[in-house]
């Protein structure tokens, strides 16, 4: 834990937090806090700052903050698309997702995603949330990102992501750069990347299932705008797919802002 | 299994090989074959090609391979200094090595170590080459990464590295790239790219713990030519910062080849 995550949940009152779950737990047992000490503090979808420890107990611990006042601040924006993994796979994803920065993370039905899947108590808000906030803790980020469950592919990638795409879009600016990482293409990231005049201000990733996404499947995300490239010379598990497409987006983005 | 390993103890003769163990299992609950279907394989340290399956039963699979003759090359060399992790992280560490060409992995000491994790079956070779062999078949490479283990930090930075390294370098070419991630640096990988002229036939990454390495570390490790640079604007888990920086690797070589 980088950050200690607080929630409005949390608060006692003005700048005086208690928590008194794994949270309290890993301030005692694991950072051995004790009173006047300071952490690294951020409130969910807000600022982040210091806070020092009031008290501890086995009950809970008691921070007031500091100055919660830096904002956190990812541009450009990236969405994730995800074929919906099985769940022990899913959990590193959403980790992973939370802790590079992904804004937004679409889990969606593909030819090779077991239906089984979507029946996982993991796609509910509180155990989902749960794996988020932890890697909002570890990527020291505080921006939740929003997920959604999309049990048709079709009208997903038709119907849903134009529209969540041009509620993003700003005229001023160039459009969304659309991304789908496929072993068998040839141009790289970069490549793709120098495809677009600037910075774009949304970069939308589709990361495929176990087995790949089906020719069906790439003919209509190309036709859809999507740009294929290589990852590397290997293939990658989902989530270490994830990661590595996202380590690639952060240096490509260090260079052009 | 994207790629069914083979080894010299599962020859029986010529061109014809036997597994019994999860490999079979795999082959026949998952991929499903029967006689007469084909498979990708690899002869660990060795090359390529493909494989017909001769018969399969509760007992093993027998298949014989084809054209076993494509070489897998990887270059750069990339090798791997790994601060020891405990043992959930390093089975990851070690997969992801595997699957992303890592050559030699350096698992080493360091003052944010746990003396305890030097205790782990996992470093029994037995234990972690499957771990090894696992990563090469999702990856779809055949080289065994060395693994070596150095219980005394500056020991392996001062003598054992150095002379490592020597034993790669070649005259008629550039120097090895020895990099440093570090969240405090304000350097990105491209920029230590573009500071080496052409690319270089080796690359040292060093990982640190959990916590990160401590000043001593980092102050040693930059006397001896470790260059600092910045993954991204995030803090990584250890396994996830061993594939960040890899794929961005990645990123950089395919454009210098």
């Amino acid at each position: 834990m980088n950050l200690l995550i607080l929630t409005a949940d949390d608060r006692l009152e003005k700048d005086r937090y208690r928590v008194a779950d794994h949270r309290a737990k890993h301030i005692r047992s694991v950072l051995k806090l004790a009173p006047g000490d300071r952490l690294e503090v951020g409130l969910l979808n807000g600022p982040l700052g210091t806070a020092v420890v009031e008290s501890t107990s086995p009950d809970g611990v008691t921070i007031h903050t500091e100055n919660l006042t830096t904002p956190v601040e990812l541009f450009p924006v990236i969405d994730l698309i995800c074929a919906l993994p099985r769940p022990q796979t899913l959990k590193k994803v959403l980790s992973i997702s939370a802790m590079m920065g992904v804004r937004r993370i679409f889990l969606v039905r593909a030819n090779r995603v077991e239906k089984s899947y979507f029946q996982s108590p993991l796609l509910h808000p509180a155990n989902y949330q749960r794996r988020l906030i932890d890697g909002l803790s570890q990527g020291k980020l505080t921006r939740l990102p929003d997920l959604s469950i999309h049990d048709r592919f079709r009208t997903f990638f038709e119907d849903t992501l134009p529209a969540a795409v041009a509620a993003e879009e700003q005229s001023d600016r160039v459009g969304p750069i659309m991304l789908l990482p496929d072993q068998a293409a040839s141009a790289t990231l970069t490549d793709c990347w120098k495809s677009v005049a600037g910075s774009p201000p949304l970069i939308v990733v589709a990361i495929g299932p176990e087995g790949g996404w089906v020719p069906f499947e790439i003919e209509l995300m190309e036709r859809l705008g999507f740009q294929r490239f290589k990852l590397g010379r290997f293939v990658l598990r989902v989530e270490t797919a994830v990661t590595a497409v996202l380590a690639q987006l952060e240096l490509l983005c260090a260079h052009d802002s």
